[in-house]
């Protein structure tokens, strides 16, 4: 899938108007639904680990945007096999790409998949406070 | 603590400038750091499971910004200590606050505890893309 496909994708997801807008923000406008709850709560699982997140942050960061495997374990007190099951746990929640070149494989996040849950949770500042 | 502390604690975490500025996108900017990445995946381990993704849903869409528990348990297959538990945990994680008023307790969405994990997420559309 291309990265525009996976733009076009993540559209429905993203806030619309700006703030004041409630129909806009996907979390306030209405409940979620059960299957939409399922498939996001898939994605945070995977982003409910100290390594996996600081793996996605080092990727995101890398220079160029993806990282080799083997830029990856360096700064965790854990083994290279944890890092690789990290890694794919990424992977299966559509929260990073990778490819193998020669002996590496490399990753790169896929943004359209942030924005969906960044969307997601982008509330209204005065959510909450209408009755305090 | 008012809705405006949370907010101007919040503020650090939001993203700066507009896309193309790496330094203001908080995963792009640098690596997260441990003790980071330990308090916000304590946040995002809140939001992987489905029924707690709803419950979020649940309050931060209903009339006023705030749910009573008794509304809550409606729309799911769940018993009511499972409900109150999810709850528990939403709270636990600072996502939600709750007051006792009489006979029920109330609950809102925070904000800025949102707002913080949103910005974290919030990548620029190009990200990945350099070398592909």
């Amino acid at each position: 899938m291309s990265n525009l496909e996976l733009q076009v994708l993540g559209q429905d997801a993203a806030p619309g108007a700006g703030p004041g807008t409630a129909c806009c923000w996907p979390l306030v406008r209405e409940p979620l639904d059960e299957a939409a709850a399922v498939d996001l709560a898939r994605m945070f699982k995977a982003l409910s680990d100290p390594v996996r997140l600081r793996l996605l942050s080092l990727i995101a960061s890398h220079e160029g945007g993806e990282a080799c495997v083997c830029d990856l374990a360096g700064p965790f007190d854990v083994s290279q096999p944890t890092i690789s099951h990290h890694l794919k746990v990424l992977r299966e929640a559509g929260l990073v790409g990778s490819e193998r070149r020669g002996t590496w494989v490399y990753y790169w996040v896929l943004p359209a998949a942030l924005a969906r849950l960044s969307a997601l949770l982008d509330t209204p500042a005065q959510a909450g406070t209408a009755l305090r």
